[in-house]
């Protein structure tokens, strides 16, 4: 699957609008717009809480405890990416502290995820850098072994294409490919609108059980109530 | 164990003014005056910190990737109530979030504690509704398959009876038998007094060696000091 | 390894200025000015964010569910001293609460480092005495079982000896034995003085590929770009 | 829940035979036979494969790194039990070996299903005692703390009383409650006279897909087949 | 990523022989092979000791707790296919056993490899049905959601497209793309040709070192002998 | 506490028949014999059952995903050696397969301890090499980044220096730390002496309650007995 060594310098991005436009709804809302599908496992999480983010896939291969590709795929950022970072084994080291912060910052990059470890969180935090990461580690790496830039990785058990879109949120990260972006964010826009409605519902004491008409089908598969 | 399929109505509550007394002294101080017993497991964290509750416990068993029952249980709900929520298997979907969140605390439940995942956390935090979970997750379930309401539940670990009184901090939850309730309350009142005493003897320097006499026991059991 | 039933009065703790400045440069820069070694494993977290520290090494070894060792590690304190507290087996139960860190803190402990469970972590942040542990839990111990004090422990898979530094923060804890402190100072200094100008550089919009000079290597190493 | 420092002497045992008839089983087709319901978590491993067992449940509590309570049990066991121990925290100690193998053997015991460690596992399988784990290791345990016999216990996540039936093999371990059990070893022998059949068919080539009628639920649940 | 609800019937597998040839080499040598990636993660285990088998993927994906689709599977497995097995969310249940087993046996698969958990593993084994899966558990699985077949899974963090080849011995599973099976089993052979080579002279006392001639590197990167 | 790109030629091995006199005995009761110290953590498990070996440690430190350091510690083997491989972050990679095994034990090493991922294990059960690791894994690594040989390392949480001794068997490893193996290999056999009379008195059916008069103090520890 993975090719190794190789830098895709010139990757399709999903339409700006409808990468920045998916932010809003959060990982939750696009995953259940996309069909329960995408996302990636719940063990990433954020470095700080209160982030919501979304952006354009630039994508790395790394090699364990080894961050030599994050330094080459810095130079690949474009204003609205999000990196997504990849590992060929499970490994928790320190790969992305502040100065690589610092690079992808400047660049545009408006989050990392990782799907390995990341240091310095207190200084991330400080400059509003969110990463979300499978663990924190002090650990540092080495540069050695070379991976890849913008191939197709598997990413906390999702697949990213690079340019596709990442939502990321407190509640963890949620990749649409670039070509149901469009579908996603109507279905996304739709899914809230109609959520406000039934929050107020729900607020005014109205039940699931009866705003969902549930009560037949559960009847149907043979739910008893008892006094 | 599990009647899978009923919904038990009328559940005997632990008294109203027990259960709301227990919250003061917190999951530690609880479960000491327990003997130790009735906790869940550590993997139950809280979605935010800070939130320190005690309640009845209204109860729930899930099925894997199904929250169909969460919307059976809001109907249960009374004031001073929390969802316990035990799932067939081990599983981190997020079955619960904001909507169900608006439900169940218009109807009076005070938090969830569900042996799955949840998601919604910032919105959920925002409320005030607090939730002890073994995860995170974005991943929506599906409304197919019938678990039960109010049936005596193992939540991570811990045997919970509808009725029984959960309290829960940032240390933990723990669950208090119904019957014990009253008894439990004395017996953490009177740790909590004794509790003050110590803690001021201790801040003025007296070593927990001497406070609690402890010197002798070492000593026979083999301590050796070395200079 | 361990000698059981034990407490080394005397200790030779790692020169004092020393172990205080390196509180500054964090357990990432520290780890990194000792050639990448000494680090605990990630699992280790602090009970609450931003505290950074560094201090002498205090050691205890306790059994599972047993916090007796921690009542006689107390009048080992000397002010400026850590605690590092491993655990024979694998335990998450929470053997430090809000009485312990009382006595901890008026003896002049700066922190707790246990390879095992905490509680009363909100009282804790109120006091300020931080702890970094493996497990939040509730769950008391008894008081049955020698360990010992002062002994060479491994906690958390990083051998540490009595007196040496240990340096902790919100990515880590580094043990720096005493023997290599002053070096360690010394090259994190100079390490972190490097860093600001490379900030600097990378904030203006420098590569690292550039800064570190790395295109030759990795064009040596055989990465291809691809239009 | 749990009450510490007691033994019961006199608890009611399922029936004998039923206890006995349900082994053949196995505890796949007895889980499916109970409603799904009652299994231990799949952690819970054999120390060798192939033994397949069903007895009825001596309980007993232990606390963490403390096995003194598996000599207290040994005393309650009758010819056809199983001893079901759980631990007050999570523990992978070694706390049964060779020893107390030989003297539950002799007493009649069938089997040990615990929910933390055990050693000698060499000599085990060569006793042809076998054990029901989540772990094995060489750790030893001290006899200093109470916990109880025969209460009912949360094993593995599943609710033993006292005199219910455990069914073990390689797939894992169900508990079947003593009032459960004559009702339960008829329909998992009406589940094997049925699947013999439905083996016999799909052996000759038919589906599923056909055998249970599944093409039209499946069609109306939306399911598309693409050429 | 995921379309849910299809099964798409027509499939372009890997030539045959080539799919044939690779499972003599075993799963590490390919994954050398094919320059170290396409490996599923460590956690997949086969359930017995001693299988090696390659063959061409047949790719579903299931919901947790539901293995509705297996049975939509069985239908579409042709003489020499391996059933890959994914899940929306992480599961351990059972979701296979020996009806499920006899089914795909007489279809001609040669294995299932699955993330999620496999039952009556004494007749699989006994029956020569070889299963990689993440777990073990008597747990039952119901049928009511839909999943789909045949479209691109990520199964253990592995990508396989419908075709792709599957190699699975006692070492792990490693997916070889359709398009570079021809060219990864010229480089297996290669490679083994190799090895036997290596092999003797290993076994006649020559030293790695010697062999892959490591010195000269050894020392340019700084490694100390000191006596 | 780690130096890298070190090799220390000359070590202190403990004495040869002491080493080799320990494997008799086992890990479990070599751990009881040391006074309960000195284990690995259970994660490190046999790649086959049934092996009992003990030998000198010779020490590798391993960075992750790279096993350069394996080759240059196979020149620093003697026969009755057993390589214990620790590495600077967890990682699962298979670090060590048949040819490094072939070049090992024509050197006369009798087993790798590996706190990492090993391969071929099918080859290496057929060979009589016994591996104890944390996991098994195709996944290959580089040869890149210098570790060090014969350092002190901690491996699977056990300090274990040059020279020591090692016990493995299906139970787990113990490190016997040389200067203790003397008096260690004494104490062990003296337990195994009693051991047998002890097992006699057992399997007559003389309780443990009697034989190690536990009546008494579990009286006193207030133990109750309730018909």
């Amino acid at each position: 699957m993975y090719e190794l060594g190789v830098v895709y310098r010139n990757i399709k991005r999903a339409e700006r609008s409808i990468a920045d436009g998916l932010a809003q709804y959060g990982s939750a809302t696009v995953h259940e717009a996309m069909g329960r599908v995408g996302l990636m496992k719940p063990y990433m999480r954020p470095i700080y809480a209160g982030a919501q983010v979304s952006g354009t896939a630039v994508t790395v291969l790394l090699q364990p405890g080894d961050n030599w590709m994050l330094h080459v795929v810095a130079e690949q950022i474009q204003p609205g990416d999000i990196v997504v970072a990849a590992c060929t084994s499970e490994n928790t080291d320190g790969f992305f502290g502040d100065l690589l912060a610092t690079s992808f910052q400047v660049r545009g990059a408006r989050a990392l995820v990782i799907d390995a470890g990341c240091r310095d969180v207190r200084v991330l935090t400080e400059m509003g850098f969110p990463v979300w990461s499978r663990a924190i580690s002090s650990k540092g790496t080495v540069k050695a072994t070379l991976g890849s830039v913008n191939i197709p990785v598997v990413c906390a058990g999702a697949l990213v294409h690079p340019g596709d879109v990442i939502v990321a949120d407190d509640d963890g990260v949620v990749c649409v490919p670039a070509a149901m972006a469009q579908k996603t964010l109507e279905a996304a826009a739709a899914r809230e609108a109609n959520e406000g409605d039934k929050r107020a519902k729900l607020a005014a004491g109205v039940l699931g059980l009866d705003m969902y008409k549930m009560r037949e089908p559960l009847a149907k598969a043979g739910l008893r109530y008892i006094d």
